[in-house]
């Protein structure tokens, strides 16, 4: 891996290794570093046989990079609009050798169904800014904002293109602020997109849940399977039995490697 | 209270004791006994200074009962269409001697805004019924079905009844099935009622929540403050610490006194 590595690292990045696989990612910390939120996404969201898969803004690679991991027969097309990311996202796809099984194209999301087609994915996925532009202090450096605040998008173009490019019963998986789930809901119903399958994931066991998973299906009739919550860590500080059953699933980035 | 009792209880009911506190309840087993949800609803639910509380559809009058019985300067109206149930909810309310702070009136909760006018409430409590008309094998007993089927009114109207009859800034307290929790929210964001508060109910900490408590405050900016879950059981199978300073605010009631 370190052979070819030399080619597609640049300056500045920083080559971070999968715990319990042999997926590696490019990041650069000075843009925007994945985070949990990332991970979880990648490893809740239900995967069927054959998935042809979009990913919205897809960042660093690892939400893709995980779900070929998971499963040997999906597909992945992920749109990033950024182009320094987008760049770096394609040279971890290639690092990791699945380049005939994740597209990244330079995009924006909100294009996707101009440039795919409607209703052609089974799955889409997307871990969207939490922030809308009315809220916080807006990140001076360009990629961290648009990661974190709703800069090329709003929460209903996210949805709206997610219901437009989705099969009849495709799903969409998502992670979001408990805060905002109101509003998430609201979006998701008007887009006829259901609410069929939720995880709240909570820091400790008595600690307010600070993460949302949300699953969807289009067109799918009302009934919300609400899953116990997922707990990150023991009140020992080390992690729950079921993350690191989760992240054994092929997930985990943590150690950098350069 | 059991020489008024004797004047109060008819046959077939039940009086029930309130344990850490002084207040009883009548029950009649055949129609439809008020379970955990009623409780924690009553318990989990902000009370105010003063507040004018409106409630749809009480039942034994339980919930009612706690409120009053939990602040001092809070009067509360509620409406039960059943006369057989609004009777005995009545005579509920003398037997602990809140008349004057309870009314009960034998209504349909939908004629609310008719009877007593729009605007007028800082506080609407319900329980609604769980269960829409086309899901489950409906009681042959009206009173028990009418407790558990949307057969006085669907969501939609109980929702949009409080809408009605809450002043601006009036808070909606509910408890309901997580099951249906995308609809709900649906309907309360339809109706300008903007979720503020949850909490999930789990009967164990590694168990998926089975009721959901949602408070909901008309005209408010989105923005959802998700709480830890409520744990009922301790995995041995006792009531947990948090459970029972929730009862000892005054509201459980499990011993049957006659």
């Amino acid at each position: 891996m370190s052979d070819l590595s030399e080619y597609y690292q640049q300056t500045g990045e920083r080559l971070d290794k999968l715990e319990n696989s042999s997926l590696v990612v490019l990041q650069k910390p000075e843009y925007f570093c994945f985070g949990m939120d990332a991970v979880l996404l990648a490893q809740l969201t239900n995967l069927k046989a054959g998935d042809f898969i979009c990913e919205f803004g897809t960042g660093s690679g690892v939400i893709p990079l995980i779900l070929t991991n998971r499963r040997s027969d999906v597909k992945v097309i992920t749109l990033e609009i950024q182009k320094e990311m987008s760049d770096m996202a394609l040279r971890s796809v290639f690092l990791n050798g699945v380049q005939h099984r994740i597209s990244v194209l330079e995009a924006d999301f909100c294009r996707t169904s101009t440039l795919l087609g409607t209703g052609v994915f089974q799955l889409v996925v997307c871990n969207p800014p939490y922030r809308s532009l009315n809220r916080g202090l807006i990140n001076p450096v360009q990629q961290k904002a648009m990661s974190r605040h709703e800069i090329s998008g709003s929460l209903e173009e996210w949805v709206r293109e997610a219901a437009r490019i989705l099969k009849p019963k495709g799903r969409l998986a998502m992670v979001y602020r408990p805060q905002r789930l109101a509003e998430l809901i609201m979006v998701l119903k008007e887009n006829r997109l259901e609410p069929k399958r939720m995880i709240f994931i909570q820091s400790k066991k008595n600690r307010a849940p600070n993460l949302v998973f949300i699953e969807s299906v289009k067109g799918a009739n009302p009934e919300l399977i609400v899953e116990r919550p997922l707990i990150i860590y023991q009140q020992s500080g080390e992690y729950t039995k079921e993350l690191i059953n989760l992240y054994q699933g092929g997930g985990r980035f943590e150690e950098s490697i350069r």
